[in-house]
């Protein structure tokens, strides 16, 4: 990859905003036809063959002349800002991501999103799996702010109340201290103003031996949070 | 909704198997040039309007005649039955599921999938917070299959080591012990028989006020796993 065709771009973004619009009518729309809805299933079966893949392929395999069913990423930058707009909850080029937006604030994240039906467990609530992915995510972002990036030991997601989907709702993490590789963040999710859930991580810094055999030495003090450390 | 409409069809499962294919290759196809990712943008787009979504829409309003931008879901029937099929982890017509197949066995739940690109957090491996995610909904789905449904209060995750991205992933969840309307239930994730994170998760079962003023007296009953508690 040159640095004239960033993997990051206005079209790339476009297209994930326009595929989270599918996502969200696959899961919602109750009076499609099976004329319609397969209609749409040829056209985003197009565009993945626009895009090199071959959605009924089974081999999973690392490219050649054949065309791929899953891709494998192939980017040589392996730092945090290559990953973080690949994230699931922040990722502008990520469909996955509702995408939540945020700012370091005093050496903590503070952010924002609104959940929308994919992201549906209960009836009109967000879905405590989505809970917990986005504790894991804010938690480890507030430890780079901090300063003491880390990968996630434990953590422990405390429910107060269902949060609700379609409402605006408010994210804050912050490194709560940090006890020489062992590092404990803490987070707190509110709609308007009402706590709905709270976190608390325990990240680790791996030794340069582990990461380097985890992720290459290449990457070794650059991992992004989120990933499992060896042993506690 | 008519039952010879039913929600979930081969046509919408199909759709969000092709969706997956996308969201994969969004973000795993290194040389598209931006003519080339503008033209999906724009072929996605498409589908989104042929659902009747208009992607480029700011109000999330609830319908009339004028396209939307995002849904909401307006199915009367919410069960755990009608839950399953649009599950972030398991379920068939949702574009965001990996999706993971699984079974009860002997009360408990056995299941297996693969994470592709679009779940990664450190470079090759599952992000975290779909670890979590993983876990929330599998416990979840072990104390329905055990006949105690209810609702996460806490959720801990232990990661041992990551677990690796396009590679079977085993996973298990069983009701560890029922204390009145308390349930603890426990699950673990392995890779080729080695144990990458396991969690434990307290949930509780609603009383059927609460149940109410929170998904109305229909759903008091059957309202899906993966929701904050009231109170713990």
């Amino acid at each position: 990859m040159t640095e004239s065709h960033p993997f990051v771009s206005d079209e790339r973004s476009r297209l994930a905003e326009a595929v989270r619009h599918v996502i969200d009518a696959v899961l919602t729309v109750e009076d499609a036809t099976e004329e319609q809805l397969g209609t749409a299933a040829d056209m985003a079966e197009a565009i993945a063959r626009h895009l090199g893949r071959e959605p009924h392929a089974d081999d999973p395999g690392r490219g050649g002349p054949t065309p791929r069913a899953r891709g494998v990423r192939g980017r040589d930058v392996r730092d945090h800002d290559d990953y973080l707009p690949r994230s699931p909850l922040v990722g502008e080029v990520s469909p996955l991501a509702p995408p939540v937006e945020w700012e370091h604030l005093d050496g903590r994240i503070i952010g924002h999103g609104t959940y929308h039906a994919a992201y549906e467990g209960p009836p009109g609530y967000v879905h405590g799996g989505w809970v917990a992915l986005t504790f894991d995510e804010i938690l480890g972002m507030a430890n780079i702010a901090s300063g003491h990036p880390g990968m996630t030991g434990t953590l422990k997601i405390r429910y107060l109340r269902p949060t609700p989907l379609h409402r605006r709702v408010d994210l804050e993490g912050w490194t709560e201290r940090v006890e020489g590789r062992r590092i404990v963040a803490k987070g707190r999710m509110t709609v308007d103003g009402e706590l709905t859930a709270e976190a608390e991580g325990l990240f680790v810094t791996l030794d340069p031996d582990r990461a380097a055999r985890y992720f290459g030495a290449a990457t070794a003090e650059a991992a992004p949070p989120g990933v499992a450390p060896p042993d506690l």
